[in-house]
């Protein structure tokens, strides 16, 4: 899978300029001293560059080239194509850009050099794109020396991809791959996923994208890589004017930031808020303690380690227990002033033997160890990262702080312990780490209950009966009910429901009834007939309901040009729009997943608050079977607005069905 | 004020020993090479340290002693001081740990050190501090060499206060003043604030605390201290664990974050989150570019430009609005595949040239202008730096990033250019430093309403009609009462108040009536007389009220330990519980701080949902008269639960008051 671009034999590169400031001319360079395979400079113009003989095209090489890097005039960019399909080239890195990211007519010029490559057979990266970095060789147009290791890099956008290779550069983090994606016209990054998954080398891989190129491949296909590796999400576009200059950059659609990270979540991704997440994260990746949800703080500053626990609690950490055993111990072995529990606080005249003591103590217990040191006048950062490089192995991670700084955490990134300047930064990547869960897949193929297709058939929007009968077939309670337009039924269906009632207008189209007037509550025997009569006016159909008192869930369904369809749920009522407390999940889920969407969004908390213990597990089931319904018609935007959940189930009572 | 501390003229270090590795040697080294006046080390054993003459004691130097810092045993420190009186010594500095922080026994030998210092006229700071640094002298027991400039730092913990310092002498900001609080027996945050306020060396101030000594100072002084020049604040112990460790560790009360949030605004500081936070809002404050809450990105990195305005908007601050008269002029001088909108993308091969002509176009634009740099093959960090540092006083602010991004954030220091490594770093410390507000002074001090004082007097709970009566006197509306304890007066009372009708138990003593199942709501005639039969098994007295529609909302009163009176807001009925989506202020709050209080909370957008128009401006009054009445009649505990609010207005429906 992609040999022909990561595994090549000998590489051409189409557009090799004489010119040290330009790209080709760089890339070259980077090519020729990296690679030890046949490299051909191709160049209309010149005879040789950079001391190779040039060729005038790909097809005048007479040789076999695997791979072509061009990096041409965007006008020239189809014919090169033509040319390496002629010359049996099979794979390609577009570097020029000008396409789909500059509008309509770089959009089409794109779509035309896809066609000229599949035409051709030819699997190709960008347009676009920076290059790639592979253990064998460097095609890009930056000048990097980083090391040979275990993360890979997935950029979908150069600057930040020459922002991570420097990073890794910096910080002397190894690298197995480095990929820009560029515009994704033909290899994806699924495909690139994919590849890196079964790469025997990468260990774990670190992804900006600014949109998913194709949202069903990605839920399918990415948890196949995720059950082999830690694979950790930055996505730029996460706001309005975020999104919008994402279009403007690599003309991908941002989509939506939530839908999303919750694409991420189902496959068993680490998503991430922002690049320094992305880069710490990366240290704790890339190193070999074993880490525990259970953390320890261990300091020679009691402000530090009050900062410490903050964020531990922050962050669905748990500070660890000390056992009475180790706490007598450590009172033995420490001074006075010391304070042996958790943080265990060294004492501002602590020195690294005291550091080292207090560390052979703890070293045992199953938590992670936080040890935290500020330099002062009787500890440096260095001794300390000594001590703590020599208890390796142990759960240990160092937030180092002072003049030596830098030194000490070189020496705990030689020892593999994941060394931080702040705490935060250490307990936030920590927790992204454990608290990632395994992959959900999306394997259920539309299988419409028995009925339900006869109800839905050329319909744009349901009526209530019809949406109500729809949720019974598929097993989602609704309240006792009747649709009439006649007045002496509307009586008869009313003792048949029971009181009190909800009488609401009943249109064939769906509108705000609240808004317009059109619902009354709280409707007793008397009232029933003159509020028929209110209500018929405004629609000639009238629905009858048996008023239920409980919480009030909401429950949406979308289908996302991009991911397809999700759910949405959160608190019901005004609010939805008030709070905006809604979580989302990729339909279909599963009743476990809608409790966790439900417990994001609150809605365990309201359904469990002052004991009331409302039916949770009702509400999760109906929650599931709505997603399932939503896949199954292929629903275009659903509102159950509210769900009404009591102690006896949960209950759609008002719902709004766009097919 | 505190001149015997700050301005000595003479100073001398007790406990001052000839171990070089001890902490009274260093700081007698550290006075002796910064202190131009007499220096007097005090050492009961010897008679000379570090070349300088020795005395036994403070009394034995014969000479005028401003200033004495203590080194010793804890149980040597009363007679230091008792010495410190007989010597005429007016201020100290007490280094010595071992009092409050470490339990009873400690805090008494506190109590007793305060009494002694007292009696004898003597103003000092400590015990358990790691000492200061002025102008004229470093009484610390760190080696640090910062620039004297001006910015103050003051820092409760002694680990922080050396992380501050290190911090300071890496980055070459310069300090006006360093002073470590320690436990504050005497001299408080708030001395030492209004000092620094006084100091015309000091610029801004950044304090690190655990907690605040004394909350109605706190929010009585510091005020003057905001009004000229900005104070930042850091809290440790904003979780559980977090403040069981800061009570280890100074003995201070960790108190609400919440409270203290709420408490920061109300003074006019500026509140951060965390370390980082602090540090880089110390680059924003020291600039002198003008910046504004319009934000322009500049950036040859379309991804990190994606990112930045991802975080400007989640930052509240604007995106800047490009007028198209500079849009065609960039539109002229970039390259085609340059976009010369809200962020300007140079492209991937923008020199440094590039990005002058940019900002040279761009200069004028009232706005903050962010540039941001990724080091490429085409463009280095430094020479973008240079081009930037030329524009100075335009607004500029720089992020760069790549191997010479150390080399190049020099040369935006020295410019006084704030430079940054992440632009989510720029963006937030431009908001914190943009974003506070004028301080609030609480200086309404008690005036009960004419005829409060009969109500409550002797009593620590209120009946529901005192509860009513004494909101009514406070303008407060209720919705129409009567509490009755006959069924035939129910029934008149009922006829007066109109239906439908809510009606409760009304026990002397608080209880939640919903719970007890001690409710009835929609209440119509027939009901009447069969409801009042049930409930008066419940209670004797019953309330009669009249059902209202609307939003929930919830007003809480507290009487904190620090801070005094306080009052919360938000969301009512279930969603208190649920959502905890509350925002704190100190009473007596205005409606202008009603209002601010209601907007955090979200209650201002449930009452303007759907465009219902509800009366936000009564639901204002009516929060600031509660907090009035608050501190007015003492009031110990207050739920209003819920306020109801229509358009009509805001009525409290259900208030329970402790006194």
């Amino acid at each position: 899978m992609l040999e022909q671009i990561f595994y090549p034999v000998s590489i051409a590169v189409v557009g090799a300029s004489r010119d040290r400031g330009k790209v080709g001319n760089i890339i070259l360079r980077n090519v020729m001293s990296t690679f030890t395979g046949k490299v051909y400079p191709v160049n209309d113009k010149v005879d040789s560059v950079e001391g190779l003989p040039a060729y005038r095209s790909l097809v005048g090489i007479g040789e076999q080239v695997d791979l072509a890097i061009i990096s041409v005039p965007k006008d020239a960019v189809i014919n090169v194509m033509e040319d390496a399909g002629k010359a049996g080239v099979k794979g390609a890195i577009v570097i020029t850009s000008g396409f789909r990211e500059t509008g309509d007519s770089g959009a089409r010029l794109e779509e035309e050099l896809k066609t000229v490559a599949n035409k051709n057979g030819v699997r190709f990266l960008g347009p676009n794109t920076m290059g790639i970095v592979t253990p064998s060789f460097n095609a890009t147009f930056t000048y990097v020396d980083v090391k040979h290791g275990g993360i890979a890099i997935v950029a979908q956008s150069g600057g930040m991809g020459a922002y991570m290779l420097t990073w890794a550069q910096r910080t002397g983090t190894g690298l197995s791959y480095f990929v820009g994606l560029g515009n994704q016209a033909d290899v994806s990054e699924v495909d690139v996923l994919r590849f890196l998954g079964e790469d025997s080398e990468t260990k774990a891989i670190f992804v900006y994208l600014e949109g998913v190129s194709n949202g069903p491949r990605f839920l399918e296909e990415i948890p196949e890589v995720t059950r082999r590796k830690p694979v950790a999400f930055l996505k730029g576009g996460a706001s309005n004017a975020g999104a919008a200059a994402a279009g403007t950059h690599t003309g991908s659609l941002a989509g939506s930031y939530e839908l999303f990270r919750a694409a991420v979540k189902s496959v068993g991704g680490m998503f991430v808020d922002d690049l320094r997440d992305l880069l710490n994260l990366a240290k704790v990746v890339n190193s070999n303690e074993p880490l525990r949800g259970d953390v320890l703080v261990i300091t020679n500053s009691g402000g530090h380690g009050v900062l410490a626990m903050d964020e531990i609690s922050r962050n669905s950490l748990n500070p660890a227990k000390m056992p009475p055993r180790i706490q007598s111990e450590l009172t033995l072995k420490l001074p006075a002033h010391a304070s042996p529990r958790n943080p265990v606080d060294l004492g501002g005249d602590a020195n690294a033997e005291l550091y080292a003591e207090a560390l052979r103590v703890v070293q045992d217990l199953d938590c992670t160890k936080l040890v935290i040191v500020q330099a002062l006048a009787t500890v440096s950062c260095v001794e300390v990262a000594r001590a703590i490089s020599r208890m390796r192995g142990k759960g240990l991670v160092g937030v180092v702080m002072g003049m030596d700084e830098d030194a000490a955490a070189r020496i705990l990134d030689a020892a593999g312990v994941p060394a931080f300047r702040f705490s935060e930064d250490a307990v936030r990547a920590i927790s992204r780490y454990l608290n990632r869960r395994e992959p959900r897949l999306k394997l259920r193929s539309p299988t419409p209950v028995p009925g339900a297709i006869d109800i839905i058939e050329g319909k744009q929007y349901l009526r209530d009966e019809d949406a109500f009968k729809l949720l019974e077939l598929y097993g989602v309670r609704v309240p006792p009910w009747a649709v009439v337009d006649d007045p002496n039924v509307a009586m008869k269906e009313a003792e048949r429901i029971g009181f009190p009632l909800v009488m609401k207008i009943s249109p064939d189209e769906p509108v705000h009834k609240t808004d317009i007037g059109g619902v009354r509550l709280n409707v007793e025997r008397d009232n029933v007939e003159g509020y028929f009569a209110e209500l018929s006016k405004m629609s000639k159909r009238v629905l009858l309901q048996r008023q239920l008192a409980g919480v009030e869930v909401f429950v949406g369904g979308i289908r996302d040009q991009v991911f397809g369809p999700a759910i949405l749920v959160g608190l019901g009522g005004i609010y939805v729009e008030v709070l905006r407390s809604v979580s989302y999940g990729l339909s279909p889920i599963s009743e476990q997943e809608a409790l966790e969407i439900m417990s994001e969004s609150k809605v365990v908390d309201a359904l469990t608050a002052r004991k009331r213990g409302y039916d949770v597990g009702s509400t999760a089931r109906a929650v599931a079977r709505i997603s399932n319904m939503i896949v199954d018609l292929n629903v275009k935007e659903l509102d159950v607005n509210p769900l009404i959940v009591n102690e006896n189930g949960a209950f759609a009572v008002d719902v709004r069905i766009k097919l």
